[in-house]
């Protein structure tokens, strides 16, 4: 199933949990669903913001399913897949390309540190061989002061050059600007800058959009900022611009996950909100409404 | 069950490949029994020597089942389960309690970094708590080097503290001597230092012994060392550790995973030993003999 969104923000959804910790699946799927309707062209659940790497592979496996059965188009989905091994990488990505997903964001095996560019080349190929699968899109999931392994600007030009019709796009969460760009010269391939902040900046330099862990808060902003920037409004990009950065400034300065979970608990009174899977801890409901009070301004 | 084993080395059994990168299941199992024979107290499977991370769940469980078919006693057995999310690591864990392993070598979770000792005190107490085993007997394994995320001293101490019957012992694979140090001095904690390098000084300050990557070269020669610490044998004990300690210092010049194996090609004429998995990349068995020829003098 090809993708059917065209250039604009993606939602690296939050992932909400019961009282015991389960996945609230019910939650995740109408929080989800309302990002597409606030203007996300897609989802990619299962990143570093949905706490991925907290979730077990049968769990991410249900809640895909679960979000598709509740009504999402799988060919605007772009799950999170990767993990160190490649038979569980390998399993999680066919799951959804079996499911139609639009693709899959695939970190590098982040375990072993200092390994070579031949080996993480070595390991993608290794993915899309075994996977075998027509419809997989692979996106490459660059978050080296997260995973502590990156995926350089010449190793993504190399396995765009191997594999031009599986590995179409790169999410860059590096927050290097200039690392962005370098992948932005690359023809061909679609570009997710991490950050809201420089938006405009990275539609005019070819970049797909973004996949910014505060399209969760500020979706709706952000979809009036890529059309008012599609139709030429100037005044209009650069305003929305403007209040979007200032937002997205204001949030990053505590740690996104623990921050608009406790945020959220705050503004939709639903104190289940703020519980995050250890290792994180989870904010009071008292430090999210005080977060809600310093951003008040800049929210949208 | 019980543990079924004294103070002594603990080898962490390399893990080998087909030629379609397939787990060589009867290989793995014939070499880690003969380290057994070879003095071995006991295994440590799915450690990072053994490419842990880069194996599928259900390899891990069919490997470490595998095992004990093949006749390894499972109270000799100390898996690796540590992964990042608490439901499979619950489940590798569960798994391996139910087998009756002596405990299970558990890495923190690893993807997010600068966590609170509060979030991984969470985490452990979470895992001890869902796996709900009576048998369960945890291993906090210290690798922040590799993993990048650590579990410093007053953790340990204050896990102990609240779980004696399950957080018995630690491997500390840092390095660090000080640390180690620091750990053995946490009365009833059995502390596994990851270097033979001062392995009769570590038996002197209470160690459990170690648990050590050139366990799988030079086993006999460490059970021997121990046998002659233990017997009050001086002069044996200091001779058999300069002889260890000289090993592994020319041997962890390279990296011990591709350079054992490589080492393993060349001295038994068996190629496919050289393998490894992506994204660690195989040495050629050449390279293999020259490591075996500069070390040829300090070998066992």
């Amino acid at each position: 199933m090809p993708a059917a969104f065209s250039k604009g923000v993606i939602a690296p959804c939050l992932t909400p949990f019961n009282a015991d910790f389960s996945v609230d699946v019910g939650r995740f799927t109408e929080t989800s669903l309302r990002l597409l309707e606030d203007g996300c062209v897609a989802l990619a659940p299962f990143g570093t913001t949905g706490e991925a790497l907290s979730l077990g592979l049968d769990e991410r496996r249900r809640l895909l399913e679960a979000l598709v059965e509740a009504g999402a188009p799988p060919n605007r989905l772009l799950p999170g897949t990767g993990l160190c091994s490649l038979p569980d990488t390998v399993a999680l990505s066919r799951h959804a390309a079996e499911l139609g997903c639009a693709g899959v964001m695939t970190l590098p095996p982040f375990y072993f540190k200092s390994v070579s560019e031949e080996g993480l080349f070595a390991y993608y190929a290794g993915l899309i061989d075994k996977i075998g699968h027509d419809a997989l899109r692979v996106y490459l999931y660059h978050i080296p002061q997260i995973a502590g392994v990156g995926l350089p600007v010449p190793l993504v030009k190399r396995l765009f050059d191997a594999f031009p019709d599986q590995v179409v796009g790169v999410k860059d969460s590096s927050g290097d600007w200039e690392n962005a760009k370098a992948l932005m010269q690359i023809k061909g391939l679609t570009v997710y800058p991490a950050s809201e902040a420089r938006l405009r900046e990275a539609l005019d330099l070819g970049a797909g959009g973004s996949i910014s862990a505060t399209a969760n808060l500020q979706a709706g902003r952000l979809a009036a900022l890529v059309a008012a920037h599609d139709s030429a409004d100037e005044a209009s990009a650069s305003a929305l611009q403007a209040e979007a950065a200032a937002f997205r400034l204001a949030m990053q300065k505590y740690p996104f996950i623990e921050g608009q979970k406790a945020y959220l608990a705050a503004t939709t009174g639903d104190a289940g909100w703020a519980r995050v899977r250890p290792p994180l801890v989870a904010w009071t409901v008292e430090r999210g409404a005080a977060l809600r009070d310093e951003v008040a301004d800049l929210a949208p």
